[in-house]
């Protein structure tokens, strides 16, 4: 029902208190911005469309705005004269449909919180406004709800003793009927002390009108909104703790939930096991039954079933691990393809590059895809073994089966079945150390004699 | 008293919640399974036999009850007809013992806490039930005590207002006295709503016989049941709390208490300083003075006195770090003695091995211990220089202050006292680099018009 | 005003529950000693001379007291007569200053506290009492305030029950007035149970004397002393949390404030991102802009601008970064300037060296800065490529614009633009591999029949 509807986001704010060269609404929690957060929301709560009221000259809100709401229509609020003139200055997107507006900076708005604004829309509502009961309600605005509908919303300065005593707060956000939001949006005036146009005089103007307002209530975090960076890790820790007990209610196992990050977009599967310190960017996906090892850190990759990562693992972007493939300690991995029961046990970095299924990366690999100028691929067949502190200099391939002497350096294909040995040989000059020893002792108590 | 006792632990729940192909009571807490927490805590509080009863098909519960108890008879309940049965399942294990059951879900119990159980039976009472006041009573059954005895216990949906207002609520545990253990279970009927065998039932069974009932009571923890992912993880911190305390009161230094996970057999001495971010796996023992850096993950390890580990240290299952040896940064051992001085600085991986007294191990070495069949072993002499980038094909030994050139492959055993080399010569072609640049970067620019 | 005061410090406790060979006062909290935290406070609240009180033969003690103010006196107790005697201990200090008495185990201690304390004595009271709330007043003793005077400090067990009524509670310090110091301090008896000579005493003599005495009363956690390990910890925590906080609002992003760890004298610019679990020892400033990735170790290092570190970068002191510099993952650098643009992405150590502006260093590079004896130099120029796997042998001098092949040892100097190689050819025995594995399987089967 919430089809015909426009979520405003007013992303328009400097956020001064960030004390940031970042626009306010571009900062993130959980891998996504706060205005990704916000615009998110609203698409999963059936909101068709998005306007997003920025400030002037930021493209950087407008890239990110277009990036989440790809369709998103985006309007320039040029002065700053309140709320309801900058929802005002996306009127264009109107269109006669029922308006929400929502705050660029308010990460832990919920879709269901969503629908409930719609939802009273079409019960009959012309006014929706969200309440929320703080802990603390002083210097909020107060809800005054009679016989079931919101009357008004009165500021602390203006409450009577009794109105002050009333827990239920404005949280800003509010929704109005697709019939009347544009005409008592025009029909707010700025006849007060600062001169500005306020969004909670739409409750009295309609009433005046014979329309229905109402409030509905949610959890404050809901409505918190970001005002610096304090509060930004607040916001972040909830979202974190939302996203680890989904995690958790789906059958893995976080050994300490208060130690690993996710990112909004991770997906984990059942009876995977995730140990201490682990960091999820975005884009990660954990297929049933893999372990991840604690200080991993993961962004863009896939892990395949029971596959294992860690501890000390870390997957960049393009990385896939198939089933059972294992990425061990001070790994790192990027852009390849490391296909069923292939193993790289430790100090390694294999990049842009497939590592066939089975095979066996020796510590101390190094995948040199890059010459300064372009990145080069690497082809290691199955079942091959590469030895220890071996250089594979791309564009170039392993053969499967293939062997690998270990401290070699490989700049040519080598066949399947074959070994390839780049080193020089072992020569042994006796007592050399210790006679060296004796000399450099020596020049040391020299030195230290000085 | 305690060692004519039987405990027997009910394991045979399936722990659907948890959203596992693993049996519930095999999630590890603290390194060991909650089984096998509960096993211990009835071992140390002298309860001298255990009898475990598992479902239908389930060798892997059996094997980690055998693994935790050796001697633990175990029992199949073939069909779930309700606490009582569950524990008749185990009838032939009761020997006229006194008999404590116990859950398989319960890893918090503690041994004093059982001693008090069994203590109660050896005081003269028939029946001892545990109980605990829960921060919130509703949904538990209610312990109704009247002068010092435990009358009866009263399911939640049963009871009246007055009992609703009792507070101490049914934690499951119950002991009963040997001499009348067998005869108050088999009493037990099931002409109840679910035609289950309950075992809250022995207590007014053993009243009407002129036998005793009591309750002891117990914190909400120590009888907390583990039935989803989050309570697994609850339970996980509150054990984590006790071991970090217990390490500390015995004289160490955890900067950040809260970012170190300790096994349940982890043992810490003196003045050891452990910086944020350890992993303790079990087997793990640190000597006095020891220093484990952050990020550091131990395991089947002993770190010894004024010996160092990490930032970034990992020691895997076998590694004895000896007095003042060092294992630095991005550096795994497995399976190796570093002996008295030794130091292992940085990016190494050392496996299958001994690093004799004060040796010296270059960054950038590897020991090559496994050919892809079999694993071999480094032998390292006293004062030995292993430069850095070098790799040891085992089996190979070094001999006493012997000297390794940076960037070695070394395949054949090296002499005490001199200096092996197997590298390359430096040949140098002057411009190339320069040349080359120029080539790639129009090929570069090449590309960017394409 | 207070320049003209001495901070006597107390620091002869043993500190027994520490159970620990370090005297209690040089344990750590932030990187600094507990005496370094109270010696710093008195120099910033202005406070212009310090004298530290320690037991005998503590040279460690007076070692700390001297760097963390050059220019404190150290008086030794020799016998433990209480805390009056302990002050007295340092009486050929007092120099008619006014004296303000601290204790080396309350490192929470903020400079405006002590600034009230010599801003009372200015005001013209003869003693000034610390005193605090606590949230659990039992075992303190009380301060008896009565027309805006303290009259009285009683202890516990001597206070009537309208005096335990009392929530204002002695916290230890006081501060002394330079005219009356000595005398009041020499009029304290010891004619009490344990024969001690108690400085709370000096408030009724000095009330006796017809001098004002008056209490200030500071939050709880600013004298908090430490006595144990599990304090430590705590007072780590208080500290930790202010430090972050202060990062936070100077324009700091903290993803997870809890997981980063600061130290006293951290610097973090504006725009800095810290992700999670880092580590920041002494001596350590983050430039406007920079980020430094999770699990990532500094000390003694300097980021500059824009630069990146981590993660799992590890930086030591004399590490200097330039605008724009990156270290990747598994790095260690140490000593080294790395100039502006410069890269060490991955798995390298440079210690004891320049890395000029662009140059990029591949991964698994290390310098050879040791020979077991000497630390030597490399000098890298400025947008020289340094290929993977490769070992610069110090003392080494790479030219700008140079090339070193992937897997080379490079003993000797590099001319600018040249391309350097030391390694060993290329060669493949064809079907090697195939044969070696033939024979290892049928091997390994065979020792499996054994």
């Amino acid at each position: 029902m919430s089809e015909r509807a426009v979520a405003v986001v007013l992303a328009a704010g400097e956020g001064t208190r960030m004390k940031s060269a970042v626009p306010k609404v571009l900062h993130k929690v959980a891998g996504r911005s706060m205005l990704g957060h916000v615009l998110d929301a609203a698409a999963q709560a059936g909101i068709g469309r998005a306007a997003v009221v920025v400030g002037p000259d930021r493209a950087d809100v407008e890239a990110e705005a277009r990036t989440a709401a790809p369709g998103a229509a985006v309007f320039v609020q040029a002065e700053r004269l309140g709320t309801a003139h900058a929802v005002l200055a996306a009127r264009e997107a109107f269109g006669g449909d029922d308006v929400v507006v929502l705050y660029g900076d308010t990460p832990l708005l919920s879709p269901p919180t969503l629908r409930r604004l719609t939802d009273a829309l079409a019960e009959g509502a012309a006014v929706v406004v969200l309440g929320f009961e703080p802990a603390e309600p002083t210097g909020y605005g107060r809800l005054i709800v009679e016989g079931g509908e919101l009357v008004r919303i009165v500021e602390e300065k203006d409450a009577s003793p009794a109105e002050r005593s009333i827990r239920l707060c404005n949280g800003g956000l509010m929704a109005l009927a697709g019939a009347h939001a544009r005409a008592l949006l025009e029909a707010i005036g700025n006849a007060n002390a600062k001169g500005e146009f306020y969004l909670t005089d739409a409750v009295e103007i309609a009433r005046g009108r014979g329309l229905t307002a109402v409030a509905e209530t949610v959890a404050e975090e809901e409505v918190m909104g970001v005002n610096d960076r304090l509060q930004l890790a607040a916001a972040e820790a909830v979202l974190q703790r939302r996203l680890r007990e989904r995690a958790m209610r789906e059958g893995a196992t976080l050994v300490a939930p208060e130690t690993v990050f996710l990112s909004h977009d991770t997906r984990i599967g059942r009876d995977v096991l995730i140990e201490p310190w682990c960091w999820f960017g975005p884009g990660v996906t954990v297929a049933d039954g893999a372990v991840v090892h604690g200080f991993s850190h993961l962004e863009g990759a896939h892990v395949g079933p029971a596959a294992s990562v860690g501890p000390y693992g870390r997957l960049r972007p393009g990385t896939r691990l198939g089933r059972k493939a294992k990425v061990g300690n001070f790994v790192e991995v990027k852009a390849a393809d490391v296909e069923e029961g292939a193993k790289i046990n430790h100090l390694t970095y294999i990049g842009d590059a497939r590592v066939g299924a089975n095979a066996n990366i020796g510590a101390g690999t190094i995948t040199c895809n890059y010459d300064g100028f372009f990145k080069q691929h690497t082809d290691i067949g199955a079942d091959a073994f590469v030895g220890s502190n071996s250089a594979l200099v791309a564009p170039v391939k392993i053969g499967d089966g293939a062997n690998i002497g270990a401290g070699s350096v490989i700049t040519k294909d080598v066949e399947p079945g074959a070994l390839a040995v780049a080193r020089g040989r072992q020569v042994e000059i006796a007592g050399w150390a210790r006679t060296f020893r004796a000399r450099r002792a020596a020049e040391k108590a020299g030195k230290a004699k000085d």
